[in-house]
């Protein structure tokens, strides 16, 4: 990394915050993106860390004057490529602003800096009586500068929706220097054109957020599991959209082959409760009143069996709630070594059984095992191609083009939650057209004429 | 209007769909913006029927080579002079584009040509035993592409949010005549920058929505309202914020001046259940089951009383609930015809007590009468400036700045649902930053390089 830059960073922040060790910054210009899909990384970069909005507005006029390539780096979870750096990079580490500036219990909000985690919002709420936010995408160590570029999903959007609908103000710092203040505290503005969600999961293409107001809720004091097993996919997609029209709102509901349950369930030396059939649904429900609980858990049973469940056991104890959590956050970690490509599909309800069944049909076809787990409830399955098939690695790419074809013909998107990042940025051309990718690379130059900003994402 | 234009519409659409006979084209140029704010008529139109997107995208290629603007007409219902011609324009009314395309029980959505309106929408699920669409803004001659670009509101905004939370997908035509679709059927979908929601309360200056996809919801079976009496709006707002921080979510929260809503129930000789105290809170509350509702009325009425209410009213019946509704409805009707202007500011809920402590001072000092009512669930209130007090017509503009300062102040926005229209587009610097603006102004020149669609609107 040029000397002259490297002077000018350390005059902004302080020597102290310019980080120039090629250890230290080698481990800042990766991400947790399987190693198999991980674009070629760059290490020839300069680390910085700004505690003010005012310091990143600085280090970006000098950038944008010199045309210097940006990266704004939060917990460096994506697993989609968007904080590697692909080349001599300006790589902004957000770590520093990590202050929670106020929880408000009138609009129910809670103000954040960019660089608070995940973890540092859960254990504020843990403290809290009865308020928590309700976003929880997996890693806790993810920073909420980067949940919001990369619109965080997670088990619990079938109740409270995703990032993107916790959202309430933004402040930026533009590729210029600029800094504006975006969205209000309010649920009704009709003022001007929404750039607020412009930002949201523009994956630090567009500016750099620096603070974030994120609505939290009230918390149901009652809260209980529920797995119901069933023979086929079929039978469980028919229940869960059974569950919708009668005005249910579980907090999740997940879907596991039950192969891949029980594998994460001997690797951690735990029980899951039925062995039968080969799919379960896994249920999180929660209300504010215990005869609530029990009623949702009937409504839910009766639903299942009346398509076919094979079994349905409920876990009211915190003992046998907190086993059945393992063992769903196990199924991952358990093949983890074995992902070639994590496919994060999202598809509308009324095709995911067509869509579950041409998956089947592609890893016979390629003699290739694809483990199926995911957030059912709101559409968006994790289909991951493993090693252990016959498969040879030049493959792997046809198979998740077939995939990637099967989500566009079903009407879905290619990404649900991932991102498109560095490593589905060529994919984008099956399912937007000419027109619209014009608009997407126009509104980019908008924001940013020089493309400073995190280039070869997203686009 | 220029011969060789109509005879293109004509060649288009065949002369049965092209109107140029002034009296009828001039019901096309006007929509309901209050007397004394609606801009300078143009008249100079010719109004056009097109039943397909096809035609559309026709008649856009053709406006958009000859740099002719173009207005696309909902039920014209804005108030904010949004569908106001203000030069010669090619009119395009959706009326013709009024099919119901698909209502998908299983992904709870609609599909509806831009053309349909809202009271089309509650005919077809009055009918259905256990869906609805729940966003209700007033005036059921509203279509669904007004509603879309206007970003439409309403009283029901407190449970289930407003046009933007409903939005699935869109289909649009832009001015290059190009139709692209937006947004897809999913909860999560993380591919590409968001057009979807840039176009959601555009103003119809981005492109002309021709198709939608919109979320509909379970009927609750049991329904009710309620009325609590306070001595002053401190109390009525102390009420509200502990309600949300309880965790309820009423369908509605409305808050009135007694001296309205006692003029309205006069003016249509129906009895208001209270005389007591200067200003109401009106509650419209429904859930699945009939014990919920009961108590959700102890609830509210708790929470009142603990907030000093002087009394609540309870309605089950439907005639009674029929009667609040009824007489709700009227008090904008009841002071109409001495609106000045309509001022539709949303506010962060801890600060509407500071915002109307001001608005009762701004009326003391410029002696004028300034009625306000509203959705206090969601913080959009409408502040209607009224003629019959002392004040001169070249007093308004200077009373509509102050309360938009004081709008400013209290961090809300200058227009929670009626949109900048052309009545308040000089109001924008009041509420966003040069950097903004210019970032709106670029947006709108990348979908409309020629300026061609609905110019003087919203930016």
């Amino acid at each position: 990394m040029n000397e002259t830059i490297i002077k000018k960073m350390q005059e902004i922040l302080g020597e102290a915050w310019v980080v120039t060790d090629l250890e230290k910054v080698k481990s800042y210009c990766e991400d947790q993106t399987e190693k198999a899909m991980k674009p070629k990384v760059c290490t020839d970069c300069v680390v910085v860390k700004p505690s003010t909005t005012e310091e990143i507005s600085e280090i970006m006029k000098y950038a944008n004057e010199n045309k210097l390539t940006v990266i704004a780096r939060g917990g460096g979870t994506s697993i989609s490529g968007a904080a590697v750096a692909i080349m001599p990079s300006i790589i902004i580490s957000m770590e520093r602003m990590n202050n929670i500036i106020e929880v408000d219990e009138t609009s129910l909000t809670v103000e954040c800096e960019a660089g608070v985690t995940l973890l540092q919002l859960v254990e504020l709420f843990n403290k809290h009586d009865n308020l928590y936010f309700p976003i929880h995408p997996g890693d806790e160590g993810a920073q909420v500068g980067g949940l919001v570029v990369m619109n965080a999903g997670g088990v619990r959007a079938v109740r409270y929706g995703v990032m993107r609908d916790q959202i309430k103000e933004l402040e930026v710092v533009l590729p210029s220097g600029e800094v504006i203040k975006l969205g209000k505290n309010l649920i009704k503005n009709n003022a001007g054109l929404d750039l607020k969600n412009l930002i949201i999961g523009s994956e630090g293409i567009l500016g750099i957020v620096t603070k974030a107001t994120l609505s939290i809720k009230p918390k149901d004091k009652h809260i209980g599991s529920l797995v119901s097993s069933f023979d086929n996919e079929s039978d469980a997609v028919k229940a869960v959209t059974e569950i919708f029209k009668a005005g249910i709102k579980p907090l999740a509901i997940e879907y596991m082959e039950k192969e891949a349950i029980l594998k994460a369930s001997n690797d951690i030396g735990l029980t899951w409760p039925s062995n039968d059939g080969a799919v379960d649904l896994y249920f999180i429900v929660s209300e504010r009143k215990e005869d609530d609980l029990y009623e949702m858990y009937e409504t839910i049973v009766g639903i299942c069996e009346g398509n076919n469940a094979l079994n349905s056991f409920v876990a009211e104890s915190s003992k046998d709630q907190r086993t059945l959590l393992d063992i769903r956050s196990h199924v991952y970690p358990s093949i983890h070594d074995e992902v070639v490509d994590a496919i994060d599909a999202a598809i509308p309800i009324k095709n995911l059984s067509k869509y579950m069944e041409n998956i089947a049909k592609i890893s016979v076809k390629y003699n290739v095992e694809i483990s199926t787990i995911g957030h059912i409830g709101d559409g968006n399955l994790h289909n991951s191609i493993l090693t252990n098939g016959a498969v040879k690695p030049n493959n792997y790419e046809a198979i998740a083009d077939e995939i990637f074809s099967l989500v566009i013909e079903c009407e879905g998107s290619i990404t649900g939650e991932h991102g498109i990042g560095k490593v589905r940025n060529k994919k984008m051309n099956l399912q937007f057209s000419e027109a619209e990718l014009h608009l997407m690379r126009e509104i980019k130059k908008v924001f940013d004429p020089n493309n400073i900003l995190n280039p070869g994402t997203a686009l």
